[in-house]
């Protein structure tokens, strides 16, 4: 896990360095007419996807569904996708559920995009076109490296498809910052000393961030067999906050930008009620910084990282091995 | 909160007396063409709302989405909803996201259908026709008759826009079914005492009783403050199911159909990592049983009031008012 962290700068600025075929490819699938996008993903892949939702809503303003699986492999239902662009991500590209949903969605009219870490996987051949993520072998079961580099090509492809909220600068310095967050590992480190003794967390975070927040609670689940759960603030306001007691560890993952004034009021409430709150990124002197400067919509890349590390350094703290977490394997049939 | 519960048959039964003339309104604001639907929902809304998207899905075969609120209320972003109905979920019809999300995708293109318990609300206003679900003043703050009938009305907006996996006279036996379970209290009351000591559990479901999951979470969390999260069984396999270890509680909500088997081996899958498995419906000798006969697409309905029963039941049992959670009020601002 540590070193498939450490490869994601250079794995992120290859990718980016292909931006311009990448965005071709993406124009040349878009039907007509365009009526929306569906994403099909599981897993780590599926929190890319909730990123991906808002930012290629924000690039093209239309409607972008997260597919259900189960409608296509279980309940065999009738499909119309004429008009969708159907974008499937899978590091493997061999979840049997993703490629049979990416492949109904295709043969009732939708264009389909695989975007996976193997051109030649069944996923691939189901699709029209392959975005090729290139970021080589994962061979620690929680997904680092591929995760980020699905991030980045939501980022994209958004691109390709509309006006994104952000500048083709700070899309090329996200390596660097990933970077200067990887070379910065002793704030993660020391936060997760707070997060010792929990028996279950919260992660909260609000619009682009929260496929971040969902990202980050799966690497806490998944290194530290620990309940971790992924809110939205708002989502957390209709009820769950209720189960906030004293104490209660809640993660906060904070970006400057419009969101960030509901994250603020939140972290005061959580605080109101005594729970134990560890603000990632953000103005206010959190307890792990994000790079400064980076655009609200690019920092769930580096939220990303830091989760990486507070996972893998709370994992290695209680005791076990971040690599190959208890009855875990790294493809899952369902 | 009893007292709302008791009245689920008789405002179902109204609910389902209208169903006519609540086709014909729905059938009156299909757009042409008609691409997608979109749902747009918080809370125990959206819990019914991720019900209503399997359905809806199943009926038209388009895709339906739940939409992001942030997008229209914090990022203002340009939309582009010609082509779609969209369905905006709210009891109170207050709540200011949901208004202004239905009110921007609608300046935009899209159908608005309003579904709500006060037909004169700002929700109802923003809409171009509104479903009245006219269940009555909900007092307690977990929302419960309020969520059922969500759940029945999009059993009828799905009845309307296509073939749906349920025979009509299914449909009108649902009240009685939901009679039946509430005049059994015992068998949730009794399963209730395995979780008493529980400080987290999980609620795991798959396909159309996903939805179900979700709610029973959200209401154990709410009347217990306790930290209870729902999954879809192909989900809690991604990952998350390191977290179960030895003795960790899990509701797990089966229905028969083409998504039991998968359920069934989960069970296995999780009593083997020696969970504390407790069983509402399917056809296992369940904990908790679920009236027979029922279609597996109205089953949610029923595993929602059984869902209502073990919350109530064990946030009695625990001290706590399940009609005055602590912190919580009923229209949620964010």
């Amino acid at each position: 896990m540590a070193g498939e962290m450490a490869e994601q700068p250079a794995r992120l600025s290859e990718l980016i360095a292909r931006a311009d075929s990448v965005r071709a490819l993406v124009r040349s699938l878009v039907p007509s007419p365009f009526t929306g996008i569906t994403i099909v993903a599981r897993g780590s892949s599926d929190h890319a996807a909730v990123y991906g939702r808002y930012l290629l809503e924000a690039a093209t303003g239309l409607p972008v569904s997260l597919a259900a699986p189960s409608l296509h492999t279980l309940y065999g239902v009738r499909a119309d996708y004429r008009g969708q662009l159907v974008i499937a991500v899978s590091q493997s590209g061999a979840t049997p559920e993703i490629v049979e949903t990416l492949r109904v969605l295709c043969s009732s009219g939708g264009r389909g995009l695989a975007v996976t870490n193997d051109a030649s996987s069944d996923l691939a051949a189901a699709a029209s076109e392959v975005l090729a993520l290139d970021v080589g072998d994962e061979r620690a079961v929680p997904a680092t490296k591929t995760v980020t580099a699905q991030l980045v090509a939501f980022a994209l492809v958004a691109s390709a498809l509309g006006e994104v909220p952000f500048s083709s600068a700070a899309l090329s310095a996200v390596p660097g910052w990933v970077e200067a967050v990887l070379d910065d590992g002793a704030a993660a480190r020391d936060a997760s000393e707070a997060l010792v003794d929990a028996s279950h967390l919260i992660v909260v975070a609000r619009g682009f961030m929260y496929g971040a927040a969902l990202e980050t609670a799966l690497k806490i689940k998944e290194t530290c067999s620990l309940l971790a759960d992924g809110y939205s603030s708002a989502d957390l306001r209709h009820g769950p906050i209720a189960a906030v007691t004293r104490g209660f560890p809640v993660v906060a993952l904070r970006a400057a930008g419009p969101a960030d004034a509901d994250m603020a009021s939140l972290v005061d409430e959580l605080r109101a009620r005594d729970a134990s709150v560890l603000v990632v990124g953000g103005p206010d002197a959190p307890d792990v910084p994000l790079p400064a400067d980076v655009p609200e919509a690019l920092a769930p890349v580096l939220a990303v990282v830091r989760g990486q590390q507070l996972a893998q350094a709370l994992a290695l703290r209680l005791g076990h091995d971040p690599d190959h977490p208890e009855g875990l394997s790294k493809v899952t049939a369902t």
